[in-house]
Order: C-alpha cells, then sequence, then structure tokens
C-alpha cells in the first residue's frame, strides 16, 4: 500500500496515512501540486507555520526504469512567494519509493530551537538530533552521515538552508554518495530549513510492486533501448549538458556579463569540448559520462577533476557555465568548477547565485571575471556576513541593495542560461511558467523554430509547458524527451503496467494541463495575476547588442498561452 | 493660468502647459492619482524611463491660508510597486503655486550621469549642474543653495537619493531654511534620484488670483479663527504630535522592540511632558512650538536643542520616537534626536527606517537600544557600505537579508507607530490603502471607538481614508482636520471663492471616492490584488503579549471596505 509519510515537526511526530484516492495518479510535481492546493494557504508566509516542505516520488519511481527516479521537491516559495516544485536526480526518491512512501510532507513549525534529520527505515521514521552538524557543508555532512548509516540515501541542506536564504537549495547524493544533485531552485532549503530539518536520511532496499510484471518487463525492455539508441542519448553521453554552449552561443542568447550581451568571447574555452579534452587530460577521478541515478543509460553528468586528478565537482553543467561563466565574465573551467563546488557545498542554487553575483558585478561590488572574488562572497555567505547574505537572497534583493534595475529574472527567479531576447520561447516560458524564469518549464532552445521570430513562440513554448508536467509527474528526467517524445505509448505501458491501470493516450494531455492549472490556481490565490506573466523592462527594452532584438512576444499571446488550449 | 511645468530629463528641456480641463478641479494627491493613471504605465520600472516624478501643490497652495502649503510628491513606488503620494509642510508648495505652476512633471530618464538641479523663477526654468554638491548631506547642501540663491524655497534629496535607496525621501525646507518636512514614504527620494534631479530650488514671488476675494477674505477668517481655538490645535500647539506618545502606550500599541510589545518601560521618559521640559530646560535655539509653514495657526512642530542649546533637529514627532525610540528600544531624546538629524541629512524616511533598524535589531545585527549602533549603521547608509545599502532599502529586505519574518509591512511599506493589533481601525488603513501601511490614509487613533473590537474597525478606517483626499486635494495639513471636519462648507467657501466655482458639499465625498478608486486602479493595473490588502501573518497570528491580541478584523470587511461605498 503506498503512504504519505506525514512529519509534525511542531509536535516531532511522524504518521504513514494510505494514499487517498485522488492523489493516486499522480505523482512528483503533479502530486505537489494538488497537495499544496488542498493544504497550504497560499496567501502564507513561505518561511513560517503554514507553509510545508513535500518531497514526491515520481509514479515510475523505484522500479529501477532507467532515468526515473528523480525527486520532486516543493512548497510555497520563499525567493518568489509562488508555487515551487524543484526536482533532481539522485539516489533517493527511488529508495523512498521503495519503502511505500509516495510523498513525505514536511508540516508545522518548530517551538525551540533544535534541529533535527529524518531516519526513514522500513521500521519507521524517527527524528535525530542534527545539532552536531550545523555549519557543515554538504559534502563533508554527507561523508559523516554515510559513515554513520552506510548505503543509506541522503537528501539535505547545507548552511544556506540552515540560514534560511532565499537562494537555498536542497542537495541528493547521487550513487557515490555525493551531493551534487540539486533541487536548487525557488529557496526551498530556506523552506526545509524553516522546519529546522538538517536532512532525510533514507535506509533499508524494498522494492515497488508491479501489477503487471511481465508487460512492465517487455516495455521497459523497449523503453530502454529506445533511451538507449536514441541520438539525444547519445549526445548527452558524449557531451553532456555542456554541448548547449556552442549551440546557445551561436544563436546570440548566451549570457554575459549580467545578460548584457549574449555572446562570449570566451566560449571556445568553456565549451563541450575544452570540458571533455580537459576532464580526459588530466584523467584521475575525472570522467566524460557519469549516471546521476544508478541504471540510467544517459549518463549526461560528468565529474570534474583538479590538476592532480581529484574530482573538484560533479557535474559540471551547461547552466553552471552560463551563469557562473559567461555571465561572470568567467572562460576557465577551474574557476567555475570551484565556484560550483561552494554552492553545492554551501547549498545554494547555482543559477540564483549566478545571477545576483552578476548583479553584483554590474554594480562594482567586484569586477566582471573576478572569481576569486566571487569565490570569497560565497565563503562569505557560508559565514554569513552582510554582503553573503545579500548575494545568497538572489538576484532581486541584490538589485535592490545595489541599486541595479538589470536583473534577470521573472516573479523574483532569476533566469537559466539562455537570454530570452535571442531564444524567445524560452522567454515565453520564462514569462509564464507558475515557477518564475524557470527554463525546465517548458524548454525551447532545441526546438526546431526561428528563435528570434516573435510570431508562434508561445505555442512552441506551451507545447513543451504541456509536455514536461509529463516527465515531472512520472519521475523521467527532462533528457529522456528526446528519445520518448514520439513514443509516449511506452511511458502508457510502463505506467499500466505499474500499477494495473488502464490509461489511454488522452490522460497525458488531461493531466498536463491540470497540473498547469492547479500550479496558477495557487498563484492567483497567492496574489499573481497577468502583470506578474511578463519579463522585466531590461529584456523588452534594452536590445541584446549583438542581435539588436528585445523581447518583443505580444503581451497577448502570453495571456493566451496561459488557458493552456 | 495654471500650467504644468514639465521636465523632460533625456533632452534636458522644459516646458509650461495649460492645465486641461480635466485637472483643474483637482490637485495635490487627486490630482497625482489622475496623472498616474494617464501617463505611467502602472507595471512600469520604478526606477526605469516610464515613471515620472510629480511635484504637485494643493488647490488652496499659494493662498496663504494657514496649513494650506503643503506639497504633494508623488509617483510609482521605488519601495512598493504601488501608486504613490507622500506630502510635507514646507514653504516649496506655496512658492509653486504663486509662479502660476499647478505640478512639476519630471519625465524620461537621463541618457549620461550628469546631475542636476532644477531652478524655477518668474522667468522660467533651468537646469543646474549639481555635481559639485553630490554626496553632501542635506542641511549643508541646503545652506549652500540658500547661500547662492537667498530667499529660495528648497525641495531635495540627500546622498539616500542619489544612490536610489527604497527608503530614501524628498526634503523641503521649512522657514527657517532646514530641510526637516519630509515626502518621506515610498522610496520617491530614489525616483528623484533616478531621474539625477538632486534638488528643486523656487525663486521669486507671485501671487495666486483670486476669483473672489472678498468671499475668500470672509472665509479665511472664519477658518484661522475656528482652526486658532480649537481644542485640537492647542494640544497640537503645546504638546505637538509627542502626545500620541501616552495616548498610543496606553492604548497598548506603541511599538516596542520591533512590534513585539505595545507598551514601553521608558515610555514616560519620551512622552510630550519629558519633551516640552527637556526643550524648555534647555533653552537657546529649541522651541517646543514652531510652524513648519509660515502662517500655520497650529504649530504643532518644535526644534530640539542640545545641552548647549544648539538645534539637533526639528521637529522631533510622534512617529519618530515610536520607530527610531521605542521600536529600537531607545528612550533617550538626545539619541532619538541623533537618529532623526541622521535619517534628516542623509536623505531616509525616518519610519521606513526605524523599522528596518528594529528587523535588524531582532536579527541580532545589534541591539535592542544601542542607539550608537543604530547610528553607526545610518552614517553607513551615506557612505553605501553593504550593512547601510540594506537598512536603506528597507523593512522588506532587511527582513529578507536576516532571515527575520516579523516584518512590520503592508505591501512592502513599513507601519507607522501604532501597532494594528492594539488599534484595529490603524490596522485596516495600513492593510487597505493604496500606498502601503501609511497611517495618514486613515488614521484612526482619535477615533472614539474600542480600538481592540474587530467589529466596525472598516467603517472606522473608511471614513477617515475618505477624509484623508479633501485635504490631501486641498493641500491642507492632517492637523486641521479636529477643528474643520465639522466646517468642510467653510473649505468649499475658500474654494469657491479662490477659483470662482460653484461646488456643493456632495463634491468632497465624490472627488474623495474618485481619488481612492483611481488609486487603487492604479495598483490593480501594477498587479496587486486582495491578496495584497492584509496584514502578514506576525500580526494576525502573533499576539502583542500585553493585551494577548491579534489583529481579526474579518478579511471580508477589508474587501468590502475597497468598494468604497
Amino acid at each position: 500500500m503506498e503512504t504519505f509519510l506525514r512529519v509534525n515537526v511542531t509536535r516531532k511526530t511522524t504518521t504513514r496515512e494510505s494514499v487517498p484516492e485522488k492523489y493516486r495518479k499522480v505523482g512528483g510535481r503533479s502530486l505537489i501540486a494538488k497537495l499544496l492546493l488542498d493544504e497550504v494557504n497560499p496567501a502564507c508566509e513561505p518561511l513560517g507555520k503554514h507553509n510545508k516542505l513535500i518531497i514526491a516520488t515520481g509514479l515510475l519511481a523505484g522500479t529501477g526504469l532507467s532515468s526515473s527516479g528523480r525527486i520532486s521537491i516543493g512548497g510555497k516559495s520563499p525567493l518568489t512567494g509562488t508555487i515551487k516544485e524543484s526536482n533532481a536526480g539522485g539516489i533517493s526518491a527511488n529508495r523512498i519509493a521503495r519503502l511505500g512512501i509516495k510523498a513525505i510532507i514536511i508540516e508545522g513549525f518548530p517551538e525551540d530551537d533544535r534541529w533535527h534529520m529524518l531516519r526513514i527505515t522500513p521500521e519507521g521514521c524517527q527524528f535525530l538530533p542534527a545539532e552536531p552538524y550545523l555549519g557543515m557543508g554538504t559534502y563533508a555532512f554527507c561523508e559523516k552521515i554515510l559513515a554513520q548509516h552506510p548505503g543509506a540515501a541522503v537528501t539535505c541542506i547545507g548552511p544556506a538552508g540552515e540560514k534560511l536564504y532565499a537562494a537555498a537549495g536542497i542537495a541528493t547524493i547521487d550513487a557515490d554518495g555525493k551531493p551534487g544533485r540539486y533541487s536548487g531552485r525557488g529557496g526551498l532549503g530556506a523552506l526545509m530549513g524553516s522546519k529546522r530539518i538538517r536532512a532525510v536520511i533514507i535506509e533499508g532496499k524494498g522494492t515497488v510492486p508491479l501489477a503487471d510484471s511481465e508487460k512492465f518487463k517487455t516495455a521497459r525492455k523497449a523503453y530502454t533501448q529506445l533511451l538507449h539508441d536514441a541520438p539525444s542519448s547519445k549526445a548527452y553521453r558524449d557531451y553532456g549538458t555542456a554541448a548547449m554552449v556552442a549551440t546557445v552561443n551561436a544563436l546570440g542568447g548566451f549570457p554575459v556579463n549580467n545578460f548584457s550581451r549574449g555572446r562570449f568571447e570566451g566560449a571556445d574555452q568553456i565549451n563541450a569540448d575544452s570540458l571533455n579534452a580537459r576532464i580526459r587530460q588530466r584523467g584521475g577521478e575525472g570522467r566524460t559520462t557519469h549516471a546521476c541515478m544508478p541504471g540510467c543509460v544517459i549518463g549526461c553528468s560528468n565529474i570534474y577533476a583538479d590538476r592532480n586528478g581529484r574530482a573538484i565537482v560533479s557535474p559540471i553543467e551547461y547552466e553552471n557555465i552560463g551563469l557562473l561563466g559567461s555571465n561572470l565574465g568567467i572562460s576557465d573551467f577551474d574557476v567555475i568548477a570551484r565556484l560550483n563546488y561552494l554552492c553545492n557545498d554551501i547549498g545554494l542554487d547555482t543559477i540564483e547565485t549566478g545571477a545576483a553575483l552578476g548583479v553584483a558585478m554590474e554594480a562594482g561590488v567586484l569586477s566582471f571575471g573576478d572569481g576569486d572574488g566571487a569565490a570569497r562572497i560565497l565563503e562569505e555567505t557560508r559565514q554569513g556576513g552582510v554582503l553573503g547574505r545579500v548575494i545568497a537572497n538572489g538576484a532581486v534583493v541584490t538589485g535592490r541593495v545595489f541599486a541595479i534595475t538589470n536583473v534577470p529574472v521573472v516573479k523574483g527567479q532569476a533566469m537559466a542560461a539562455y537570454d530570452p531576447r535571442a531564444i524567445k520561447g524560452m522567454g515565453v516560458t520564462y514569462a509564464t511558467s507558475a515557477m518564475g524564469a524557470d527554463h525546465t518549464a517548458g524548454p525551447t532552445a532545441r526546438s526546431p523554430v526561428d528563435h528570434r521570430d516573435p510570431r508562434g513562440q508561445a505555442g512552441v513554448s506551451l507545447k513543451m509547458q504541456k509536455l514536461l508536467p509529463i516527465l515531472d509527474c512520472t519521475g523521467l528526467c527532462l533528457f529522456t524527451i528526446g528519445a520518448l517524445g514520439p513514443r509516449l505509448d511506452l511511458l502508457l505501458d510502463l505506467l499500466n503496467a505499474r500499477f494495473g491501470w488502464n490509461l489511454d493516450s488522452g490522460w497525458f494531455e488531461q493531466m498536463s494541463v491540470e497540473t498547469l492549472k492547479d500550479e496558477q490556481r495557487f498563484n492567483e490565490l497567492a496574489g499573481f495575476t497577468r502583470v506578474h506573466h511578463r519579463l522585466p523592462e531590461c529584456f523588452t527594452e534594452r536590445p541584446l547588442p549583438e542581435l539588436d532584438s528585445v523581447f518583443d512576444v505580444p503581451a497577448e499571446d502570453l495571456d493566451n498561452l496561459m488557458t493552456y488550449e
């Protein structure tokens, strides 16, 4: 029987509840949207007692299917005030699902200052004292926890979450035990910190039941083959997400120096070829391909090693190359890897932090290209220094404090590494997503369209926005879409075999639109209107110099999109 | 002929335009609301090129009538994103009106880094270079300007406005040439700074025409007598606004230590009697009564002198005693006067700054009661240090940076010195005013009601909210209301005699409701909804300890109020 694990941090109690019927056919992001709408007042203070942190598994979690064990974490965002779901790879979701838990709902508000970790085993759930670990970076923390709880899965916050920074994320370990898989966005780490939960530790290994194991096996085989053979998978395996550097730079949408330009003079030094060459040349612990979830046949991840072959960070991803690299005028992978590591260790969203640093650089707090200065500021966030606190509260707060109006955000959340003046479909996604400027809500950079033509971009974005909940509900990785897009029937077979359902192909569209509408409904009740579904003036009126282009998708198109028809 | 003076800071041009018919019967706050709705996109970036700063005179400005020369300054607020009007006394509005100018509209966006002052004379309007004065405190600045332009009126920003701080206000000099009269709220100083206008200097003395001077003279005589004789005027003259300390403390609504309590153990040391005794005892330049506008028969202001009889600041007002005193755990007038002076000199809103300092004290950045620490932080705002920048961007940013959720704001603006859990009508005003938590939008503390009974408070607030535009449109001081409230016919006579109109008594209600609706319309178009017309959880759920009271006026009452029926 699938259950919710409800954790009350006021009373320090945990209860297992049978999953009510209405939640059975949704998982991950879609489940989070429904639970938040039902249980959380959208107008509540995000760091107050009425908000809840929900850790949800996807529908296919625990089955061992390749790329299907993403962990969805959600709540009302301390960064944006909107609904928020942020998913990541790593090993926790499969483990949670295999203990018969569909979602963990952390609610209430601690009445004292004590910190805890949740330890979840087949026998139950305990609150363990977390005081000895406070202030510890996530890498050292996970090492300690794994020494005490060998083989456990860990999802945790770092010092940033403890300090309730609005750019704090939540890390999940990969199969190597490294906390590099981030539910980074929207300040969910601060929400977890507000509940004074430092980590969730999952021990014990069960299995999930399959209603029709033969059918599942057949579908699984076809799925794995499809995924393995797809050109998109091979590209991810060979180049990782870093392949986007060349693509987006060529499109003129690679953020440079706080989104003031769209083509980076140092792009060649930080593209996928350079990354692979560097990793190979250094050898040692470095890997050009790596799986964040065991059994993933894509393996888009990598391990970046230093001159001595010692791993610095895993993975270096496109968004971080953009936000911690070009956007800061930095073209050196060693510097990017160091900043990326620091963000992961402190528990900060790399995108929000990179955007905030870019704003601070424009303000002259430090110079573009000053990687040492950026690292010093990150260390200051760890210590709680004032400048560190400003940056760690994100791009909007940084802009306010330093009187910069060129702030690349929507609904208070920083854009990913796609300039919406060059890739206008992405601008539509940024503007209309319920999550703020979230590239994963509807990525259009690979869509075969003229990205600078404002016409039709709403349709391009909408198509992707409707596709994503299918993945985010089932726990699948976005990078399966290249293979799976034309074969959603396989996904249907897997779901029907797993649960004994009889879903037909119309279900995807229905569930997806319902999720999108649930999320927007939450935001409406939280006080968001169409005025918030717009890009800031610095993108609609300040042209990107290389292209002489502004974001000019008509407001009407943005509003029409949100009917999801 | 009445004109608008339109100042374009892009092209550095100024033009005089005849006032269009639709704007003739409104002044001050009401005129600002109409102009902003007509000329400014409510969704614009407040510090960007589409916002406008409007300096408007009231309908009776320039007539020399007691207490009628308040200056209204407005625009889209850089602090709140709402519409904003903030009025103050001082000598500028009468001078502007006497040059035939109804309002100054500052628009456009500077294309270079140069700063200017606007010099307005009967002959025209010039841009004077302001670079020599950058960084200068408002007191030294005004002294310099008055030495060069003897007898001029000056309205200016300080270093805070130059640095675009969201808590920056705009100062207007009194008859002594001191910049102590503040359009403090909503960050209008930052808006003025974004236009790179350091000051408006008004020279030359004209007169305003009176359509029926005999009738005006008669009405004026009755008005002046009424105002002079009113018990409320005598109370203001004798005690100033500091009389509210004892009243509000007795009601349990005097903010203490970041609004965590409502009665201050040091209240007796900072009440009106102590203030008067201190001023009298020290003699010298101190004054227990003082007029901020020449000819004011109320004279609520004061001059606070140091041990040597040298003036420190004028005036010490109730709000500053509350926000820079009890709210910071400070019970020493010398410390309050110093902080008040620093705010005035740097160009900061005392209310927002006091609230931000209170939040920082709760966070442990400095201790409650630490006046020296507060002064040091204010000096840091002047210099642009990071902590200073945080505080000078107001209570919300300070709360974000230091992870404090007890932040006394509505729509991003700090509350004045009335705790809404004790004086619930004020809470209704805070919640529903278009300006954010603005006590002057509908002050209820003197209303003869049980302030803790949630029932009926919406009506109490609405009555005051409808009264205020009458004053804010005509340029009258709020403190005339005790005398004038029952005799609005006199005000009607004055207006009709001034302009040759035939307004009847229904006009007040009609104009007032129109102003309130204009303002709310602007906010709606800026993205505000009923969710924003609420108090934060720390007031609806955290009881004020002395009274065990929360703000519990039903949301329905708040929503109903906003029909203004």
